[in-house]
């Protein structure tokens, strides 16, 4: 966890080379893009659907890797590129499913931690994380490698919001947040026994709600689950009881409005929320000035701090909890 | 939720009709799909996101809508086709959302349960579902109709793996179902009181998943979180502790033996499993005889019956639970 301010710098190092080599295999038109990815990399690619799709001016699409790999799908993906995610560049169905998409005439990206691997050798271009082996179970420096990642890839396709200098503002905003780790103790024990907890987040920070959600059950086994703030209120809103704790993501931007109705909205209901936010009084306070679409990253280093100190308060090892392995073979 | 075998009755009985018309409005070089929907809808969008896949060989998207009404992304949508799905036609999000994918060059193709509605007016078909209103406010019989419609925009696509006459087994499975009440009764009970549930399907049964959990957290406030077996593996499998109830939907097919292992592993970790399947021993039976990619009908209204009883066993009213209006206004 704590690497994570110099894995974010090497990428950002790397920035104008790595946008010249994914422009380098680009389809001369682009039909669109397709995402392929699985657990806490499936995440990184909800962000990467967004910033992605914003840039290209081009329909993004979440692949569904059953198809291929269980229903033999016959996929036509000319004017298509295929951006796979896998941490290890081994998950067996991963390496399948972007083969499948290259028979079909995608151009294909392979975002890994390491530069030799089957999902590599398939790909036309391995944009490698360099963020090493992950020491826990629970992929921490990965995920926010990958945001990186999908925001260069951004970068390649057209235009975006933000500027290379705010990379570095990235970095020191997540080092400045590992350095103060008493909001995430006082939320952890706010949470304390709790059996289940919703994270929700709107636009790019719906990916930060699904990740938080992920890193709690996997850490803590904790019943959470991460929401989009628009999703939550068509229905599953019922589960917002009384008492029930609702971690809440909050940059800056057009979302926040929205994000600030549903939070008064919970607080009425009594759910205890606790705001991932710059604002004053939020419980996992965030530092200001990045543009909107890059705060995902110092705001998921939170969640894991409050993964982290929770498995801590109920005496479980937050490197190897149980049920998780590294590796997952899907068919 | 009893009127169902009508409402699938009548769509079967227009089924060449609105195959036809449907036809009339693709692309005439498909570049890809793009689903548009929120809520119980967004559920029949992910059969959508399958089996649309499938039978037109091209990727299907599903839309992330804050990219238009929050963030005013410019996407060129030529040679797309765009279904939108919404109950009511009215949600301002939808309308807006499809209103721009049209200027951006999209054919659009609208389904919902009224002919007249702001959504209709946009597009440049309706496919009517005519299921009438819905009297509770979570929708039941609305959400089996748009699976049907999703697999007949599948038969305007391309090839599909079943028959025109399968769509009467379909009805006729609904209606034994709908006549046999004591096993959701007994899974009520079994559920009780527990304070969270998962639901778990794969490939065409990962719809009725998502859509269980839903119905369930709707109707019962229980903190219900639905999976596909694929990424229940890659993480939050370390929720499913010793007696977790676990609605495990599983249809003859691909992805059975996915399932089973899934199941047997939940099994010896203590969680108690709940099958929708046509299996000896399933908890909650289904009718055999129908092509996988259908199966989803039938189950779902097992699913229903199940939130159903489980209001009534925690003495909630399961036609207007608290928290939930009709039509939901997001931005």
């Amino acid at each position: 966890m704590a690497e994570q301010p110099q894995v974010i710098a090497a990428l950002a190092a790397r920035r104008l080379e790595l946008v010249d080599r994914i422009s380098s295999i680009l389809p001369p038109e682009l039909a669109g893009t397709v995402l392929l990815a699985r657990g806490s990399s499936d995440h990184a690619a909800v962000y990467g659907r967004y910033v992605l799709e914003l840039a290209s001016g081009r329909p993004v699409s979440l692949a569904a890797p059953s198809l291929h790999t269980l229903y033999g799908a016959k996929v036509d993906y000319s004017g298509y590129l295929a951006v796979a995610v896998s941490q290890s560049g081994r998950t067996p169905e991963i390496v399948t499913v972007l083969e499948r998409m290259k028979e079909g005439g995608a151009r294909c990206l392979a975002i890994t931690n390491t530069s030799d691997s089957p999902l590599g050798n398939v790909a036309d271009m391995v944009l490698e994380l360099g963020a090493g082996p992950e020491e826990a179970v629970p992929a921490t420096k990965t995920f926010s490698a990958q945001i990186v990642a999908f925001a260069l890839v951004a970068e390649a396709l057209g235009a975006v919001p933000w500027q290379g200098s705010d990379w570095e503002l990235v970095r020191a905003q997540v080092e400045q947040v590992l350095g103060d780790d008493d909001p995430a103790k006082q939320v952890a024990e706010t949470i304390g026994d709790a059996e289940g907890l919703i994270s929700v987040g709107r636009g790019f920070l719906y990916s930060a709600a699904l990740e938080a959600a992920l890193k709690l059950k996997e850490t803590t086994s904790i019943l959470a689950e991460g929401y989009s703030a628009a999703d939550l209120r068509h229905g599953p809103i019922a589960v917002a009881t009384s008492g029930l704790p609702v971690l809440a993501f909050i940059a800056p931007g057009p979302a926040a409005s929205d994000m600030h109705e549903l939070v008064s909205w919970l607080d009425q209901r009594g759910a205890r929320v606790l705001a991932v936010s710059e604002e004053a009084g939020a419980a996992l306070p965030l530092p200001s000035g990045l543009p909107e679409m890059l705060v995902v990253v110092p705001a998921i280093v939170r969640a894991q701090q409050v993964a982290l100190w929770l498995a801590r308060h109920r005496g479980i090892d937050p490197d190897a909890p149980s049920g998780l392995s590294k590796v997952t073979f899907t068919q």
